[in-house]
């Protein structure tokens, strides 16, 4: 990567026990909320797939949304978004996945992706990778292709980034923190 | 707006009876899927924009950081997410609002927003008008001043965008449907 991670992992903010004691949760909101900042954020992921060949970046619900946008923007490609169960309100393909305690699902539009397309899929943050493994699943079921999942954060001790990795998904993550 | 605003509704997918029965909603998903049609949605609000004082971006929670970030970032200014209670990791101030049936509350971190920030604000859709009206006491409790309140679509039937201007917030929408 051209631009120096830590010019972003020092940006993030750690907010110590939440949602729950002994988490610390990483804080993306500081970068968006500087314009120099968000503007290398964008900047680590355009530089990077500017010569890629992408048809389409999907985002996964609801901080994904935001950056998948920008870079689907500045790619001057479509945008599709993965969304929590019960959202999309035409016809969809859903998958659901297991949390800690319970489970989720994701759904996509039937018409998102076409067959043969190559999807980047976008989310802020990498911890379990449940999410983002069902997402691409969605994608590969519509016949598209993830060609890279990234994301601004890996929580490498979560283990999401290398079950991401075992499915075939290639990963691109900007900076990561151990402990979580 | 220099853009013929039929661009944009005649690509908004409307589906029949979705959430409910006699709900004609209208969805903005293949807007952004096109590339074109995503540049030029951006362009509706990036032209009206980029010649006022805005200092900062703000988004709502979900569809609303789609086209909010890629504002704040076509402006060169930060973008700061307005999202569903228990969503945000740090301080926030939060405010209550009526939906047809019960309640739902939106949150802003405490540090979205500085005293005399000139704050733009984004959704996707004035229905009711609710979740918007909210967004914009957030801001206005953290002193910041809605310039003016954005969104693509306006269903003028129910009234939401005649309420949002009744609080004294400027409203500006690309399109508007009658019947919902």
């Amino acid at each position: 990567m051209l631009i120096d991670p830590s010019y972003i992992r020092d940006r993030i903010r750690t907010v110590p026990d939440w949602p729950q004691a002994g988490v610390q949760f990483r804080d993306i909101t500081p970068l968006l909320q500087d314009p120099k900042t968000f503007r290398v954020l964008v900047d680590c992921f355009v530089h990077r797939y500017m010569d890629h060949d992408i048809d389409v970046v999907a985002g996964v619900d609801a901080r994904g949304f935001i950056l998948g946008a920008v870079i689907a923007y500045e790619l001057n490609r479509g945008f599709v978004p993965v969304r929590k169960k019960g959202k999309l309100p035409f016809t969809t393909v859903a998958e659901e996945y297991e949390l800690e305690y319970g489970s989720a699902t994701v759904e996509l539009h039937s018409d998102a992706i076409t067959p043969g397309q190559r999807v980047l899929l976008i989310d802020d943050l990498v911890a379990t990778g449940g999410t983002m493994i069902a997402a691409a699943r969605l994608i590969r079921r519509l016949g598209g292709e993830v060609i890279e999942a990234a994301a601004i954060v890996d929580l490498p001790e979560l283990g999401g980034s290398r079950l991401v990795q075992e499915q075939g998904i290639p990963l691109f993550t900007v900076c990561d923190f151990a402990g979580h």
